[in-house]
């Protein structure tokens, strides 16, 4: 079976590897239609430690190869959409994991993005298939429902983090595909106000159609003392989803008194999360700082997609680039390792 | 001071009045424009206990006539957004009621709705006026702020009630004023499938464009019925917005294991609220019961009026009937009291 | 094997079955200590419906006998604590159920109480054994830890579902096992005053040692205007562990408006939930009620049996009877089923 | 009126003023029992910025001397008990601040303790009487009363914001009387394993009786470490009450994935709160960080009464120090200041 990976850090291409095998909970999927990451090309270049003759790629819709004998409700032959985060809910850690995120351990439901081979290849594998698949509903595209496995579910997680109410003044520093969804889902949560923090052209064209009042740039100055300015004193609700350590601390003075920072951003093992007491309003500012992936399981993808499938939202003007056919993996990946400034969020057709 | 009220039960007409005078925390609104409510009509007929000589109405926007010395954030002149729910912030009751409607006494916060004469005046008396009054942000119109009063608040609070979550499926029962503020509230807070049910074809229209995507009729069979059908076991969430004690066993049934039943009709004095243990799954379904009115004091109400100016809402779609002039109170109560078919929300500009 | 449990309605005694098998995720539990539970009884008297040869029982501590194969926390002769919920994880409904309780259907959790034989036998069943089986704590007493699978657990969810705050007024309805855990889990949850409702001489003076401040009683007339008297209003928080449909209405009643009625009762097929619109505030009265069962899966009982190895509760104090032999499943049994004055809850320890 | 308090920084003594008077809504109360605080020696140091000729003080119970015209619920005469938060009620900030803290601008509530003379005085003004004042109930003593105001409703907020569940492991770093509070407030919150971090030891013996199951000092290594290698991963939740910029660190590294941080310390104004991303999970770990100090108002106030009065907890237990007569503020103050080692809480009572 033929996947597309990391050889070895910064060292991509083709690589060559047995077909996986559905243990008795699993799956096998046939992708139809997958989407780089940022994060793949950050792991690519190291981002996360070493890897060796690693396939890439956490996020796909694709059609059911095999499952394991102890798999009820899939079938070969079956369309479905793989969350990118995918838990052992035998694992007692998922019953009081918010996200289910934190599976046997810290980060252990996050099994495509770090502990196997990933979806950027033939087949991949798909562990506790009956919680982890959802069927692709009539009535939405494979690639709108691609943008839920990772990009939206993740973005709203920002939103649902900041428990965004009625009317509230959101920020969203960065307009990647994350930030872009996160808009979205501050419109689609009641947000009044949403001021988003950004440049690129086209993002920016998309975050206004998301819902975005007001777009501000780095470039005009410290994105906190803007903030401060155009809100009379803070953000009620500021959601990183793109940045280091700077942003980090511009989102939290960005943000009034009892208000929420909520990050949604991966950051670097490198990055210094750093803070004045004072900017933290000495410890007694009512000032929370939450920070989490996009939760595990079907169930979630399933809300997601009843959202495309009512019209809620269209995920796919975050989509730029589409690529059709398998051997386009390698353009694909190189588009989103070298962010040319048109880009959002490239995907590939298989077929 | 001239003003429009019951004189008795089943006796609505003019009524002649001393103005009223600000006391030190206090302020007098000439109103320039409000809005009957059915429950004006509701109490006009008896609906909540003998009233004699009582003006009536609590849906108002206006200009500040006068303040009592302590009022230190409003003068004369300014054109303000009252709240239909207006706590005195001073009774200790407000510190633990979640929606600051319980002040002194449960309801106390009721106050222009039962407890002193209403917005259907030249004057109308506010309470603690710095904590109740908004100012009109520029950018919202006068009967646009005036539908957040009541109708938004209420019907926007019946989806916090609810607590709905992205790609939810919400039934809203009723689609009177509340009801469709109800609809437009729930696709703002992130919901996936709406279903409403009512029957008014003016009503239904304003339905679909809030966000509704099914309408049923009681006429076509039990309520509860087509809906377990419609989502193959219930919805997840039920809003009641209308409707009477059959209403409420109608929505607990139709409501699945682990959702909420989320009640903001006002239930007349003769209401039985019957349930047979069985359709509230025994007990132990997980199905929440809650019922509530709208919050009370100003920053709600700038919050909704955030929704407007930002551009997220245009609440007027339920404004069905507008009229212009003082002396037409009698004839906007008497519509809303006769509850035309093509009916939804009335306005009396008294300009 | 031999087991205990009814025939058909109204005949129980003793049953002959096969000894049940592990299925790949399943254990097998041969169990040391068992408790008989008021809903066993129900069940013999056709309380939910008719069964057939079936044993009863949901409570059990004991050890593992054989595990599937697909089992790895857990191997034969392990001391484990099974919870009376043990979901099926695998089935997408225990991801957006507060409880776990909902797993591929309404209740589909309750598999000892309903589903399959249960635990008053030789060996009993239990399902994906990974996620539901806790393992005996050094420190913890089996019988103590017995007294979390059920009493404990639905006990002290009913003050979960209340939402006990610091110096609240908490009333518990019923002082069987159940609302004494109740009362205990009040107390823990930092309630103020706990008024108590019940009659048994037993069952107060333990209530007392949990926490209850007051005891009254039916036989003085109706608890609901008792316990607004003493209150001057209403609990802000009322749990509901025993009664019936008078009770529910009993329970609405005694809450002051912004309150919880919290309900872990297992309310009859037969029962009526009747209440007067004006009890529940013409449903503006933000109050709150909810109904539910304990939570499922091994997490909840680890941290139950926390409390215990950590001396914050001592659950045996609800244990009035002690049998010792597997032969004194029938008497243990019928002590449950008369009631006798001084019951609380009988254990069988089976060796 | 004689008082005391800074003449400038670094220079306590007397001080001579006039004495205060009640506006409309405010009252004059003198003063039967008051406790200096660290944040007293703090501030008189120059913590928060210079004052001059500032009475200190913000913690007090006593007798209310004269309330304004438009007080209602409190009279010359009254015992009553000052919490030390005490906020502007008709400031629209309030209505959406979650402690009530931040009224008409940030911190604004803590009216006593920065913007005007405190509680160490013959007479001292509250502002919003009705809504700030709690009546000394029967049964609770003026000195287990005067440990509401501050040291309970703080070290209990932390406990709060951590939203211990029950049976979780809570850890508490810092075992002054706020710390000391927050261990008996996770205890009657249902915490499990409770570790404080401290080393005085008369403090430790109360931080046993209070609840802790362990103790741990700084002398014996890094906290964090010792608390990961206790825990074997880290703690559900950590409450800091007490220390630097380092301490914040050791926090968020001693609470495992899915865990809160809860902050009731007042950072100073040079502490800096870094952290390396990897310590909090890259910001994907759902560790939650946030900082709050109590809640304001008199609802508060009343309910940790009521568990005083119920027999729930006896803050004196933090009481080290009894001094007896007004003359003896700058002796308690001294002691307070210069933290002998037995020191934990004075208390001055001014007959």
């Amino acid at each position: 079976m033929r996947g597309f990976g990391m050889r070895k850090i910064n060292d991509v291409g083709w690589i060559e590897k047995e077909k996986p095998v559905a243990g008795p909970l699993d799956a096998i999927i046939k992708p139809t239609i997958i989407a780089p990451c940022s994060s793949d090309t950050h792991t690519a270049h190291g981002g996360s430690g070493p890897k060796v003759d690693r396939i890439l790629g956490h996020e796909a819709v694709g059609i059911v190869d095999s499952v394991g004998e102890l798999v009820t409700r899939f079938a070969p032959g079956d369309y479905v959409v793989v969350p990118c985060v995918t838990p052992d809910w035998l694992a007692p850690g998922v019953q009081n994991s918010r996200t289910f995120s934190h599976d046997a351990k810290p980060f252990g439901s996050f099994k495509l993005m770090g502990q196997k081979d990933g979806t950027m290849a033939e087949f991949f594998h798909v562990n506790h298939a009956d919680a982890n698949l959802s069927p692709l509903p009539a009535g939405v595209s494979p690639e709108a429902a691609l943008m839920t496995v990772d990009m939206m579910s993740t973005g709203f997680h920002g939103v649902e983090l900041a428990e965004v109410q009625y009317g509230e003044t959101v920020v969203v520093i960065g307009i990647g595909p994350i930030g872009l969804m996160a808009i979205a889902g501050a419109a689609l949560k009641g947000a009044g106000r949403i001021i988003a923090v950004g440049t690129r052209p086209k993002a920016i064209e998309v975050a206004r159609e998301y819902g975005a009042t007001e777009i501000i740039s780095y470039k005009d100055g410290p994105v906190d003392k803007q903030i401060i300015e155009l809100t009379h004193g803070g953000a009620d609700k500021t959601i990183i989803a793109g940045g280091n350590g700077e942003t980090y601390t511009a989102a939290v003075r960005a943000t009034h008194a009892n208000g929420i920072i909520s990050n949604v951003n991966y950051f670097d093992c490198a990055d210094q999360l750093n803070l004045a007491a004072l900017d933290w309003g000495l410890g007694m500012a009512d000032k929370d700082i939450r920070g989490s992936f996009c939760p595990g399981g079907a169930t979630r993808i399933n809300q997601l997609l009843a959202l495309i499938k009512y019209g809620r939202i269209d995920p796919t003007q975050i989509i730029s680039h589409r690529f059709h056919g398998f051997d386009k993996l390698p353009e694909a990946f190189e588009l989103m390792d070298k962010k040319a400034p048109d880009l959002i969020k490239p995907v590939v057709y298989f077929d």
